[in-house]
């Protein structure tokens, strides 16, 4: 059933991220292919999915979250564009296709991803798709910012790059990922909450207990299927982490250590939940499959 | 009287900058620093001084204007940093000083770039420093990222790039330099009057003109200094357009024609504040400070 609830969140935001890479005038033509090329890419859209599954949870209107769902997945997808730059993770392969900077070049790619960051605020600003009440969308926008900011997803970036080559311990792997991460997936579910224009402090509360273990969940994951998945299955280049020596929980705590980790993380998703009935059934299933997947 | 109008102002949001490069945690340390060395580096602050001038015009209080103020500058400042890059401009020096990815490294640059990007969108969601109504606040969040995104500045250096060795004729060259630079100093005045409160259709249009012209005038000086000023005065490598065969103004039009067409831009910004009494006196003169500027 999370298959099919993935599927449907997917053409939604797919189709209204489609609209938004429409270039005013000629001369930006190569700019927004570029921008097009980092983002109708087949992505799983996590994260829109989190945002319209926040939403369903307070039981709102989805016609409310789209923005959000656009906004968090823009912001994902220039944080990649960035990621792979070569004076960064070096990385000429996404999903099983070449990076931007290897299908367009480097200052293309530089430049589309910050156009993208750009975009994310310009949909969260659109009167439609989002919720009416401006307080509301004001709140969405330092909430956005903040996530993906130095203070979050960027500076989760930074603390990645520097501990290469390190020997981190647990709690300073978490804190690389709660920023790196984590940041923008509680955001999702917090924008998707506010966009449903219901929710109270409480539910807020519980949402992010929820959003900090997938988060955190979804990064585990992605350590262990770092060391299990062939490339093809991945659709990124296998033993990555490995061969940068970079800290993962696999090589921290042990592989059947880091998946006993990963359900426990799971777990404590379902019970931050409790209180929530049947609409909170995506973000349940949504957990499952994160420590389920295998890629 | 722009030159002690310019210094209170660059005190006011240097002020207010400044209070933004705290970082939560120690890990992030050398990020924030390399954010605050992008922007605490004796820059001019033109948009700054724009915003504050617009929200005057219209007899705003300048305490409404301090976030829009930090804003237009945190994007410019990371848009710098990234020209600056090594596939893009490939700049050693700016303002005398050595650029961000030559005082910290490549990564380091990219990443502070992105989350001065993000924290301009935060300082504007803040809610000191910006006017209560959450309506006009939606409105200047709007126009920030339309016009630092693909449609505005990025789409301009992305033109700019492009257009390296080729001719451009002069609607060409405006084009591109209405979005690299003239998008963003129209945004400035435009949130800076839209900070006010007190901004209706007619006046916005008339300072809309006005900052055309001004942003037009600023772009043809530069080009003016790029060829006659020295190395030192200017705080860049001279000659550098002429050297990467950059499309400019004196190329173009000639040198007399380029200096007679950027007074006659001045004139244009003086016509469109004929209806503003003294409150736009400031905004006069810094039209005037435009084209008489040597660095």
């Amino acid at each position: 059933m999370i298959e099919s609830y993935q599927k449907d969140c997917q053409r939604r935001v797919d189709s209204a991220l489609e609209t938004l890479f429409m270039p005013p005038r000629a001369e930006l033509e190569r700019l927004f292919r570029a921008m097009r090329y980092s983002v109708m890419n087949g992505g799983k859209r996590v994260r829109p999915l989190l945002v319209y599954a926040g939403c369903q949870a307070l039981q709102g209107d989805l016609g409310q979250a789209d923005g959000a769902a656009c906004a968090v997945e823009l912001i994902h997808a220039y944080s990649l564009v960035h990621d792979d730059l070569p004076a960064m993770d070096d990385d000429d392969l996404r999903r099983g296709q070449p990076t931007t900077h290897k299908a367009f070049d480097e200052a293309c790619a530089i430049l589309a991803g910050d156009a993208l960051q750009a975009l994310a605020f310009e949909a969260l600003s659109q009167p439609s798709g989002n919720p009416a009440d401006p307080t509301l969308r004001l709140e969405m926008f330092a909430q956005l910012a903040r996530a993906a900011g130095a203070a979050g997803m960027v500076g989760g970036q930074a603390i990645d790059l520097e501990s290469v080559g390190r020997r981190l311990d647990q709690q300073a792997l978490e804190t690389m990922h709660r920023h790196k991460t984590g940041a923008l997936i509680e955001a999702s579910v917090r924008l998707g909450a506010l966009a449903s224009g219901k929710a109270d402090a409480l539910r807020l509360e519980a949402l992010q207990t929820y959003a900090r273990a997938i988060g955190l969940a979804f990064q585990v994951q992605d350590d262990i299927l770092d060391v299990e998945s062939d490339t093809t299955t991945l659709g990124k280049t296998q033993g990555k982490d490995q061969a940068h020596d970079k800290p993962t929980y696999p090589a921290l705590l042990g592989l059947p250590a880091a998946k006993a980790y990963a359900l426990e993380l799971r777990d404590q998703a379902h019970a931050a939940l409790a209180g929530f009935g049947e609409a909170a059934e995506p973000l349940r299933q949504l957990a499952n499959f994160i420590v389920e997947r295998r890629s």
